[in-house]
């Protein structure tokens, strides 16, 4: 019979957000009066709004015509939805074929993840989102090193202090910090990646809830980046539809491996082998939110969730709290210098 | 800069349906005129049925709604669909906590490849479906065994045959032999498992596709298979929505590595980290087919396709071919003894 692979065994017990759901669920049962706001996983909890959910019904009936009907789609998505990302959110600075649709940031690390396999050394920002170091993990990887980012440093990781890596992972605006880095950081970042052959996977997914226009909205606004970066991102927080499973990739094509060859051309060839597209109906709700009301739509939920992460920062302040983020992230980062992140949670 | 690794050096140059698409892309280019039957890829060309569309179009509807809201879903899939499987396909041998929700097959066997990594040796038919040998390939195995299925023996392996290995596929009805296994074969194959310590991978994908009722629908209609059997499945075959990406994987809670502990845990672990569930609309999609009227939409569509089978299978019979399958799978087989297969693909 096959023998437990060794990484599991590297794994904490439990993921970290099915450990969130358990202690609420079992608070709840002692406290059945309790009302409880949920500060764990960063879930959207507003209705999709009407043109979201008449795009998802015309799609729905479309699929049920003969002319409207589609089986299998291209696996790297659908042109429009690629086109639509391409022109909206990079200006046409990255092509429709650099962008791969996916049901989500948190699998696309996973499938790049299986792109890099086990024998490479990876670099992570400490706090960071649970999926880099517990994915990497399960590939298999031993080589993890762990970067302090202090806040007193905007939560950025001290580049003098990097060890030998191959692969870093930097999240802006930051999970979970609320960090956003600016045009500065990111340039040194992209400069100190090219001159020391690491690739940055840029995770992007609250790119959206940037308020200050002078902050860069995506890895890709750094001269270089194209050489060094590969970035994902998510409908689920820009356009707040979790349970629809629909983020991006971007692969560009100039992007290589030591030795020149292509990580694009990889990339693609992964894709159609162990993945096979994001679901028809939720492109075609991603496609309907880049329209001009869809915009609207999106722009009144992100103004909703940092109107919340703003309050919920003042109340932590007037407790006395030092608190980070919560600005151009819907993230807070609460310091609780005597306590553990788990007392503190209970 | 990352290493390319090498196991993409061991993968053909490009996965065999982008390829049979680019073939059928350059041949209707020079012969604009002609009227291809594509007989590549299994796609489904049948709209949603109204059952379908009306479902899809409600839970759209619902989401718009605060009371109807749903983020983030349970990774596993949602509670009454896995329910209706378990009761549907699985007569309640199996709970529907043995039984997690998918984006489709194919991305389950590349999820379950990560869950037994790179040191196990693998068994395959041959021929089979080729994700089973490049997912593989992609996950760094290098121990792949290919093991000779031929026409004589109903394309079962022969399980004398069979060297020692840790895992292995088997899909019935078969893709793309057509063939599907007895439930004598099926119970050689569970002892023979149990015997050797196998962890059987059962595909069942096309099990709705079975007319003969006394041929099993999946693999745990077998005594025992409880104890060395994964099964995946998928709903783009059994209910014709390709495009909506949803499936399933079976996997019981007394399978055991060697050594003991649960495999189920692992699976459990292994989604809630680097997936994060199908599509809530497709998980609705695939509560109503499960209704009276929902699974006569289903029927039509396979007897549809059964009857393209039948025609396609009369059509090359009266051309003097060998032909197999076509019977209780949508797959025919054609013995062309003296061509290889792209000479008569050309």
């Amino acid at each position: 019979m096959v023998i437990r692979r060794n990484c599991f065994k590297n794994l904490k017990n439990s993921y970290l957000f099915p450990e969130i759901s358990r202690r609420k669920n079992l608070f709840l049962e002692k406290n059945p009066e309790a009302k409880l706001i949920s500060l764990g996983i960063g879930d959207t909890v507003l209705p999709f709004g009407p043109i979201l959910t008449k795009a998802l019904t015309t799609a729905s009936i479309e699929l049920g015509t003969e002319e409207g009907y589609i089986g299998y789609g291209d696996e790297q998505g659908m042109y429009e939805l690629r086109e639509k990302i391409a022109s909206e959110i990079y200006k046409n600075q990255i092509s429709p074929d650099e962008i791969f649709i996916s049901d989500g940031a948190k699998c696309d690390i996973g499938r790049l993840q299986t792109l890099f396999g086990n024998d490479i050394r990876i670099g992570l920002q400490d706090p960071s989102y649970p999926v880099y170091i517990e994915g990497s993990i399960l590939q298999g990887i031993d080589k993890i090193t762990c970067i302090p980012c202090p806040f007193t440093y905007n939560f950025f990781p001290e580049l003098s202090k990097i060890p030998p890596i191959d692969l870093l992972y930097i999240c802006s605006p930051n999970n979970p910090t609320g960090a956003v880095y600016t045009h500065e950081e990111l340039q040194q970042l992209v400069s100190y990646a090219k001159s020391k052959k690491i690739l940055i996977l840029f995770d992007g997914a609250y790119s959206s809830y940037i308020q200050d226009p002078a902050l860069p909205r995506t890895i890709f606004e750094i001269d270089g980046a194209k050489e060094v970066a590969i970035e994902v991102n998510s409908f689920s927080k820009y356009a707040g539809f979790t349970g629809l499973r629909l983020g991006w990739s971007v692969i560009p094509r100039e992007l290589a491996y030591e030795g020149g060859e292509s990580i694009w051309k990889d990339w693609k060839r992964l894709n159609a082998t162990i993945f096979n597209g994001a679901s028809i109906l939720s492109q075609k709700g991603g496609i309907a939110v880049f329209k001009k009301e869809g915009m609207d739509e999106i722009q009144f939920r992100i103004n909703y969730y940092m109107k919340n992460a703003r309050e919920l920062k003042s109340a932590f302040v007037s407790l006395g709290y030092q608190v980070f983020g919560g600005e151009n992230a819907p993230y807070l980062w609460v310091q609780v210098p005597k306590q553990n992140s788990w007392d503190i949670f209970q």
